[in-house]
């Protein structure tokens, strides 16, 4: 057990209604036992706080709710019981919670427990310069790791776990239906995984960054497109389709793209039931495979491509705010135009790495 | 090579147009190289007969189009080049013809080949009392298997075929939504695989066969629907569930019934795009898989679970006609009332059996 060290007055950007943030100041929450308070390096800015800043997730997040669950940081103080930590150590947070009794925990997938705790949005998340978390949620990550670039290991978990229930194998064509963090992400992690990746997406903007990463972006909407697809897969269709985009024509875009016995891969999330071509289902054989959050050996698994320089953090992140500005921060995001990921420096006293 | 008998004329069933059928006389084909004339014993009408008969595949089948698809009979006449059949051998047919070249094909999923012949469809069928075939499509029969009883086998394999494709575990729970022929096929089949089966049915008539089957019909709009598959599964939901209705309501039934990673298998032809609860797809991680038709091994397993005595064949054929009054067989599965499986018989003179 350490000896609590003086903290300083926390900061934190909390969620405030319907399109309202502030940023005020509370106590550090001393760790209780078998806890850890991280000093918060950076949180970035996922579409679902976007969602709750909208107030489509009221029935969840309950002013003030702080938001925030891709981050990284350094461990501060540990609660009574905590071993294997010591302070000063970088990490990043697994922000999920379970309950070990539904039928989903009992099967071995905590990960989809039907009473999960997702931190962030179920309890106080990491936009805030000191975290207060169980310890076992921590994630150790690498020395050498730069810690805004470990921001981005909550999405690249996401993407590892959307490949992984792809099945994917070398050599199989891929169409990643939207180009946004997450979309861009799953297209590293398919072509790592020996996949070559075609990318939808219809903003331009979008498609030149995925350009810039070496990945071949089309417009869904233009009339060849279907055409390239074809020609891109000696007329088979693609093997794997990730749905990313959220959008009832990606859905449909995605679909019309499959090979015979192709995998669709839904990853977006749609607020209302979506029209779908079951029949295609059925003549092609087509599967379609529902991916949501992660385990811990893709959290692990993601550290790792993070720490190979496998992701190409620098090309993704577009911004960088300070907390005190993070309404700058979740207005640029809104906007859309020529940002990718976002991030909020959440360090209160100078530099931490 | 066996010298030809004396043939006598064929009788067919031909499609004639939109709900027209006509009985005609015609000359047996003698079988070419390769090819086999059977002496048909029964052919039984399957759902996509009746889309035909409805004209609602004038596209694919041109009057006189000869249905019929689900049959047994005996080997009549060999053509040069066949080996190991001997005229008087009962057999069934496995009727698809596929390219072999196409990305279907190239992939070892001949059944579902791009440019996919099926006998009764896309060719000749067997609702005739002399009906010639490639030597390949032919399936043994066992010997004390009783032919109108082997006229099940085709629909069996696509039960067998189904349940292969849920990749189901014994012990797992499953919901069959839809009670007509291939419903209660496939969850007989999985109930044998060791499946503890429920089965969502609106109408009292199948949902008494099914109860005579030792199976567990649920009207899937009851009440106390949802209650009853929570009750049976201990809160979980079911593992696998079976699209066999074709109706927008089933797809809903089925989604909603399954538990966390469970798998939908979408079994029915449904001939728009259906409004699908994607977001319970991803919510849940659940699974949707396209099955159609069978491969070989499905036809020759199918086979056995008749010979074997797994299958009610007795209880599933409601009715058997003869061929000059397949008319009537028609309007009688059409009426569905009190109808499950509705044979034509099509030997021309006396027992074959």
């Amino acid at each position: 057990m350490t000896a609590p060290p003086q903290s300083p007055p926390t900061r934190r950007v909390a969620y405030s209604g319907r399109r309202s943030l502030v940023v005020e100041g509370a106590d550090p929450v001393p760790p209780p036992p078998g806890h850890v308070r991280i000093d918060v390096a950076y949180t970035g800015i996922c579409g679902t706080d976007l969602h709750i800043y909208h107030g489509d997730m009221d029935g969840r997040v309950q002013p003030p709710g702080v938001l925030g669950h891709e981050m990284s940081g350094r461990v501060a103080e540990l609660g009574t019981g905590v071993e294997g930590w010591r302070p000063g150590d970088a990490v990043t947070v697994m922000p999920l919670r379970w309950c070990g009794e539904c039928p989903a925990c009992r099967t071995g997938h905590t990960h989809v427990c039907h009473r999960l705790v997702f931190l962030g949005i179920d309890a106080p998340g990491s936009m805030q310069t000191s975290w207060t978390v169980p310890a076992e949620t921590l994630v150790r990550l690498p020395y050498d790791l730069r810690l805004d670039h470990a921001a981005l290991v909550e999405p690249v978990a996401v993407a590892v776990h959307d490949v992984r229930r792809a099945d994917l194998r070398a050599g199989e064509r891929v169409l990643v239906v939207g180009g946004g963090p997450i979309g861009l992400l799953i297209a590293i992690v398919a072509r790592r995984s020996g996949a070559a990746v075609l990318l939808a997406e219809p903003d331009p903007f979008r498609r030149s960054v995925a350009e810039g990463l070496s990945l071949t972006p089309l417009d869904p909407r233009a009339e060849d497109f279907s055409a390239t697809v074809d020609r891109q897969t000696g007329g088979a269709g693609v093997a794997v389709a990730f749905e990313v985009s959220g959008a009832e024509a990606g859905v449909a875009t995605a679909v019309g793209a499959l090979a015979t016995r192709g995998r669709l891969v839904q990853v977006a999330i749609h607020p209302v039931p979506r029209p779908v071509d079951l029949h295609r289902f059925f003549w092609r054989e087509l599967t379609l495979v529902g991916a949501r959050l992660y385990d811990r050996d893709d959290f692990t698994a993601a550290v790792g491509l993070l720490g190979e320089g496998a992701i190409p953090a620098a090309a993704l992140i577009s911004r960088t705010e300070p907390l005190e500005r993070a309404a700058d921060a979740f207005a640029a995001l809104e906007g859309g135009e020529g940002v990718m990921k976002v991030l909020v420096d959440c360090r209160a006293y100078g530099e931490t790495r």
